[in-house]
């Protein structure tokens, strides 16, 4: 394999490769097909921002992954992947978004010409980028195949990070840090939420420490006033005014890796109950930290997380984390492991979680989050933005 | 109804489902499942980043739309949605992301639960927001109904813009216009690509005219030198050269609703074939425009650009054009009509496109492209950006 990917070196991904091969096998898995985009730039490099077309990275039993996509996009793909030109392959672009036929198609009959026709396939069938039609037309064309469900096979072969994945995460980090500064900076009552969202788009790409910022897999989810009792509603231009609550669920991102954080802001004095809940939030998340070590549970930190904070008062019934790293759109989570009860998941060294202990309460929102890394003997924060309820009186 | 929607009269959203239910009716569809977060914002004013969990609006044989998704984000439904509250239904956090069970279940109780459950149910099949996952989950646990494909049903029904629509594009094309002058403005030999990304997003959100910028469902795709010779790379922190060309594949977004146009700038003397270019390329715009009128099909502009564009001895074989208008993250296009032989769609007043005749060369791209509105007699251009290859020498 020769690499053109500038992010790491090609025995990094050699080593994914195998390592995902090794997870099929003990699936009795011959041939994955993997869809999501963040696996595929994990397994080859590929970065483009091109899977609202139908396109996939094959790991076949044997040999480098092979590439797959609209022929228009095979010419990114050359500039971005590990594997040599002949693994590389587009299809026409008549193709594309025309209901007289699907690009699954031509995924069936590249399978074939490379003799995997009657191999038992592995698919991502919850997968964004892999829809109902998408399957239904592979299956029809592969009718000596046995398909299969690989959902997450490959999302949990990422879940230990390698060095320089942390070292990207970290510059992530620093650029986070710098985006909640200019927020705490900028906001005033009476600014349109547009214009502060501008100039945290400006901070998060321009990036930190001289590490450029990529683009977040989520946008900037800065609801303020009542809407923020709600976690996912975007930004538009009505101000921001006295005496309200804003949060900012923001990421920096480098070379795909993502170092989400969230912040509460509040314009003004806050009322007791805010303090009351930041300080059981900070509580609990001091609880839950003191759970995060190699050995223990992803639920462990759930656990104490929600035993602290009822012992305020306050309760949460959403999970409180998940695993991170590298993303796509529409969401920055890896999609495995998840604080809550019931997840078994041990926590390893080189794991890495957003802690999301986030309150929405009856009149705002109250979100005070870290990303943290777990260590040999414990765990890491990945940012120093000052964990609190921020306040400009 | 009543609405809390801030972008249309409930009027506008009764007549949306009007029309949505004739179409259902002429395909024999008794209840339609919609996933694609453009066509259930077009439904029912839903406008939420929650489209990485699964959620979907239904229409029903009468009566108002049911909201269904995530119960974190049925808050953010009531503050956004036109329905009553007894009409938006969320689901328990436990079903996020876990292999143990999956959130159709719940769609299929509650289709079931309004006594929807022997119906003919249309589902958006190829839709980036419903996996084969879901569907399969779905058909389990609908075992009295029949499911059929209705993958577009919606999207069609968007194709023809209302007067507000169209009001809202022209917003957003004042702002791709401001986008293009702060990207000749800046950009210079040296630059860090990231650093001139960080203006473009500034500019877009900030907005144009008094008009605030919302988010676009593709970043801005601003591929220099040899990058440009393919479509969709995204930035890093390599800097603009001189002697090289560089292409922006942007757009400005207002209350959702997209105004893409591309510009492509060459910083030092143009070589000869890139004014050779442009030449075809304006000289195939002016055909195809020509042909762009009411009553003409999409194929027309497509044959007439090819035709002018091939007998300056250019050749582009994907297609030149799609449908434009309301859109969520992974794609801008309406993913219905496309500039292309073969596509029969009779052009209508009030259709949207964006006519994206880009051509990429061996040692670079070249776009200039026009978001266009079909008038009652033939063609407006939303922009005013200059129709040139721009040069700073």
């Amino acid at each position: 394999m020769t690499t053109s990917s500038p992010n790491f070196p090609t025995e990094e991904y050699n080593f994914r490769v195998t390592r995902t091969r090794r997870a099929m096998e003990k699936k009795g898995i011959d041939l994955l097909v993997v869809s999501d985009p963040s696996n595929m730039a994990w397994l080859s490099g590929y970065d483009g921002w091109s899977f609202y077309t139908h396109q996939a990275v094959l790991i076949g039993p044997e040999g480098e992954p092979v590439w797959w996509g609209r022929a228009m996009d095979a010419l990114g793909a050359l500039r971005t992947v590990t594997m040599a030109d002949e693994n590389v392959v587009g299809y026409d672009d008549t193709y594309v978004q025309n209901p007289e036929k699907h690009p699954m198609e031509t995924l069936a009959t590249l399978i074939k010409e490379r003799g995997w026709g009657a191999l038992r396939i592995g698919v991502e069938l919850d997968n964004y980028y892999y829809s109902a039609a998408a399957h239904l037309t592979l299956v029809a064309g592969l009718p000596d195949a046995r398909l299969c469900d690989a959902t997450g096979l490959v999302n949990w072969q990422r879940a230990v990070k390698s060095d320089v994945e942390v070292t990207y995460m970290r510059r992530a980090a620093r650029i986070v840090e710098q985006m909640h500064l200019k927020i705490v900076d900028r906001a005033e009552p009476g600014m349109r939420v547009n214009d502060l969202v501008a100039d945290i788009y400006h901070t998060g790409i321009t990036g930190a420490d001289g590490y450029w910022g990529d683009y977040p897999a989520i946008v900037p989810i800065t609801p303020t006033g009542l809407d923020a009792t709600a976690p996912h509603l975007t930004w538009d231009d009505r101000p921001f005014r006295k005496n309200e609550s804003s949060f900012f669920e923001i990421a920096g991102v480098h070379r795909r890796y993502h170092c989400p954080q969230s912040r509460t802001l509040f314009l003004g004095r806050p009322p007791q109950k805010y303090l009351d809940a930041e300080k059981a939030v900070l509580e609990a998340i001091d609880a839950g930290l003191e759970q995060a070590k190699p050995g223990n549970r992803c639920e462990d930190i759930a656990n104490a997380f929600n035993a602290a904070l009822n012992k305020r008062g306050f309760q949460k019934d959403s999970r409180c984390g998940y695993s991170i790293g590298l993303s796509y759109p529409p969401d920055w989570g890896e999609r495995t492991m998840s604080f809550r009860r019931g997840d078994m998941t041990e926590l390893r060294p080189n794991m890495t979680f957003h802690f999301m202990p986030a309150l929405w309460l009856d009149d705002g929102g109250l979100e005070i989050t870290e990303p943290i890394l777990i260590t040999e003997t414990g765990v890491e924060c990945f940012c120093e933005t000052p964990r609190r309820l921020f306040v400009k009186e």
